[in-house]
């Protein structure tokens, strides 16, 4: 029986608040035992990954305890009820699926009278056999020449994961002599984002992409009619130009206004989307259908090893159970992804949106407030870059930042030089290790200024090469990585009512409909 | 007479900490009085831009305080050592002048034997003279044929702020017809960064500026090899395609690698260095000398505004205060930079080294700890994006993050169009808008869940547009706000002695003399 239940009324909570100093990374990460707990303090993920977590503040009594708070928050229970399609969205009165676009974890789920599954697959199959279509020459402009641009247009959820999955795989792809359409994204209601896109490309082969599950995103639609303008102003017939992917209850379900409509549903969350039509769609235009088949089965293979109940052999449950300790016994406020990958630029931008929008909430699945901190604020770029950017302040800043390093030994392209006997990819290796040992055991030194603490906790996800398959790993992690900590957080990870109050206001503005500093502001902005 | 002291010494201190919770955003922003707020509480800046502070936790006796701190800190004296050539960046013993790059504010400064002004200026000429032979097809590849791309290799301050400036000023420079070619930026010392870079381009028409002041950076003369191996294995002599920028102490100044070579001098932080050679080279390439020209122009406006003593009429020193209240008084551990513009994408990421590189210190600048908290974590995207991201926890989390907004009346490129009777232009303004009343009033519901609690502080500079003269301004700004929340602090914002640790251990795990933890992550990547 699912109990759902407040973080600071587990046993657990008590237990890891009187260790909250027990770990002192410094020591017990320097000499042989370091070397020992880097052998030790890791979790074998699929495709290739491990999560090592030796550097983080935790010894085997931390690490039991939070054993215990996995199996008394149920965390395995609750992710097998949601991938069940139980009522987890309880804001919302809706199932969670996005799982299912990947895999099938438990039993049939059924809603809306259709085996939920079978419609996911039934869509990616639509999607792949309309990318095959326009890769052969079958579906072409009007004057019978090939698409050789695919521009998604959407924002949020329809924008941050596809983008970032494209650019994570768009070296991959070209080197591995996939299909291959290039790729460009519209999100931002600003018209020089849109305006600057297609001045960029040929239009004439382009292909759009309308995203918008509601069918209804101001932002979205205005790009709708702004690309809609530009097609019609050379001489082009916008239908022949554009599909949708959408709910089928949304306004652009029936419309004739597109070539092709792809459907999800409200079972799956904007930020969620990457594995459904939402990144399926452009995705197996950029390169192929099989390659999105392949990020698919990295992310499902995921999915399988977070239905392990011991943490131990659970990363995504293990790596949410450190953030809970770093979070709520630490009191440490923010947290870096940092890739040491270019292709991973974007990553963390779609991790933001992703960890923010799930958990940065206060009110429990109930709606009490509660009494303890939530979701942390994420941040990152790729390393080595941010070495030279913003890691002095993680390095000798007041504030203690935990970080989240990704490093593969293999880069995509495998072309590389030979330098002091080096290769690149070695140096960015070598960069990254050298970070961890830093941040986790800092160096004393005569001069205050040139003296580093240490004691900053870091994990590292390690993998062979960032191919289609790891990338759905990691997606999928981070992804049921979030969705732990609400369980333990006992937050609905799956609504966002927080972007509400802003959408109502601007409408306000638009209509002129306003008063007081609302306004003035108004004015100054000359609306 | 200027007295370096800590900011817990200052009268200000004890007195700001007693108006701790004196303004409640909800209350002060509602009704008329959020009106005149809005009306009241501006600084007017160079070029079309003024500083909105209403939404920020501030009232008269607030400000009172915080000008109050502004001359017991002594912070226009400090800049006025500081311009007129003073060592500021105490650890290093080193003047700081990167102002000097854009005008002349005080006394004439000499350093290595010449005025350091008539220095930065003739660089710049021989810069604008480059480009402009460039442009003009006097300085050809072998074959003859002119440069059609510009690719800059550096990393950390020689990348993020070019890089910045480049994307914010694109659309504008196409828009306005200037002598353009398309650059692209190398800074990863991942192979696949310089790999992709350079299979995206025609290296045969492709100049690249190498930048790095110590001529020792190891992600840029490893990218170099990289850049110099293509060229090679294109048949093309990469001496007649590759400049230097460079301090003329360092290795590259004198080599004949290079079709030329432009200073910089150590004076100027990489942080800073937008406006020398190091952002001037592959600007004046990119869009030609005049605009780099009027860049500059507009950042020497906003550095002479920041001499002003009186907060109230100084932006950059109003901004630098009511952060110092927000981080040591209120304190918020993170900030967030939110451009409603689409050009201004990657300004947060180098606000992001701006400032965390400049202030994320624990040392005053006599090496003592210091007992207060110190610069903030900074992160930031573009709206309208963010707000169908992370927004969700800025709203509703249980963190308060204050925000920096910034918005434009009109669009670089003035194509739009009308969508129920407003143009997206002006969607975008009325978000932001919308946004911050949102945040500091919040709303109230029967359903927590959708309760806004409000008391989320911003601020918001307004511009008329985009352009070099305001994008320089901005910059600026930026740059003087940091510099005198430094001051307040009393630590070097100078230095990144932070970054040194992890270039030491790297270079150790490459030459595979490393034992313990160190070893082990080396062996774990492959090293």
């Amino acid at each position: 029986m699912i109990e759902w239940k407040n973080f600071d009324t587990t046993a657990a909570y008590a237990k890891l608040n009187g260790l909250k100093d027990k770990v002192v990374l410094k020591e017990v990460m320097a000499g042989e035992n370091g070397a020992e707990r880097v052998a030790k303090y890791q979790v074998p993920m699929s495709n290739g990954l491990t999560y090592n977590f030796a550097a983080k503040e935790v010894d085997d009594e931390v690490l039991d305890a939070l054993c215990g708070l996995a199996k008394e928050a149920q965390l395995a229970e609750k992710y097998e009820a949601l991938y069940n399609g139980e009522v987890v969205n309880t804001g919302e009165k809706r199932l969670v699926l996005h799982q299912l676009t990947r895999g099938q974890l438990g039993r049939d789920v059924f809603a809306d009278g259709v085996n939920k599954r079978d419609f996911y697959v039934g869509e990616q199959k639509k999607a792949a056999d309309f990318a095959e279509r326009v890769h052969n020459g079958e579906i072409t402009n009007a004057a019978g020449e090939k698409f050789t641009t695919v521009v998604q247009i959407g924002i949020g959820g329809s924008d941050l994961g596809p983008r970032a999955m494209y650019i994570a795989l768009d070296n991959w792809a070209r080197k591995n002599g996939c299909s291959y359409m290039e790729a460009r994204f519209i999100s931002n209601v600003d018209p020089d984002d849109a305006a600057s896109v297609l001045n960029g490309i040929d239009v004439a082969h382009s292909l759009f992409v309308l995203v918008s599950k509601s069918g209804t995103t101001l932002e979205t639609l205005t790009n709708e009619s702004f690309v809609k303008d530009a097609l019609k102003k050379a001489g082009l017939d916008p239908s022949r130009h554009m599909v949708a992917v959408t709910s089928e209850t949304s306004p652009l379900a029936a419309s004739k206004d597109y070539l092709a409509a792809f459907f999800m549903d409200d079972y799956i969350g904007g930020r969620y989307s990457s594995s459904s039509c939402v990144g399926g769609v452009v995705l197996s235009l950029a390169f192929g259908p099989e390659v999105f088949a392949r990020f698919l089965k990295g992310a499902a293979d995921e999915d399988v090893l977070a239905k392990n109940p011991d943490p131990m052999q659970n990363s995504a449950m293990l790596d949410a159970l450190i953030g809970v300790f770093e979070r709520n016994i630490k009191d440490y406020p923010v947290t870096a992804v940092l890739p040491y990958s270019q292709a991973l630029s974007r990553f963390p931008a779609h991790l933001q949106q992703l960890d923010m929008e799930s958990n940065g909430k206060s009110v429990n699945r109930f709606g009490e407030p509660v009494p303890y901190v939530t979701g942390p604020i994420i941040f990152g770029e790729p390393g080595t870059n941010g070495q030279h950017s913003f890691y002095q302040l993680l390095h000798q800043g007041k504030t203690i930042v935990p970080l989240q390093f990704v490093g593969f030994k293999n880069s995509q392209l495998h072309q590389d030089v030979l330098i002091q006997n080096t290769t690149s990819q070695q140096k960015l290796g070598a960069n990254v290790a050298a970070q961890i040992m830093a941040f986790a055991c800092g160096k004393d030194d005569e001069n205050p200024n040139k003296t580093f603490a240490g004691g900053r906790p870091s994990s590292i996800i390690i993998g062979e090469e960032l191919t289609p398959e790891s990338l759905g790993a990691l997606l999928a992690h981070f992804e049921n990585k979030v969705m732990f900590q609400g369980f333990v957080w006992n937050i609905n990870s799956f609504d966002q009512e927080g972007v509400q109050l802003g959408k109502v206001l601007a409408q306000r503005v638009l209509a002129h409909n306003t008063d007081g500093a609302l306004k003035a502001y108004s004015d100054l902005l000359n609306i």
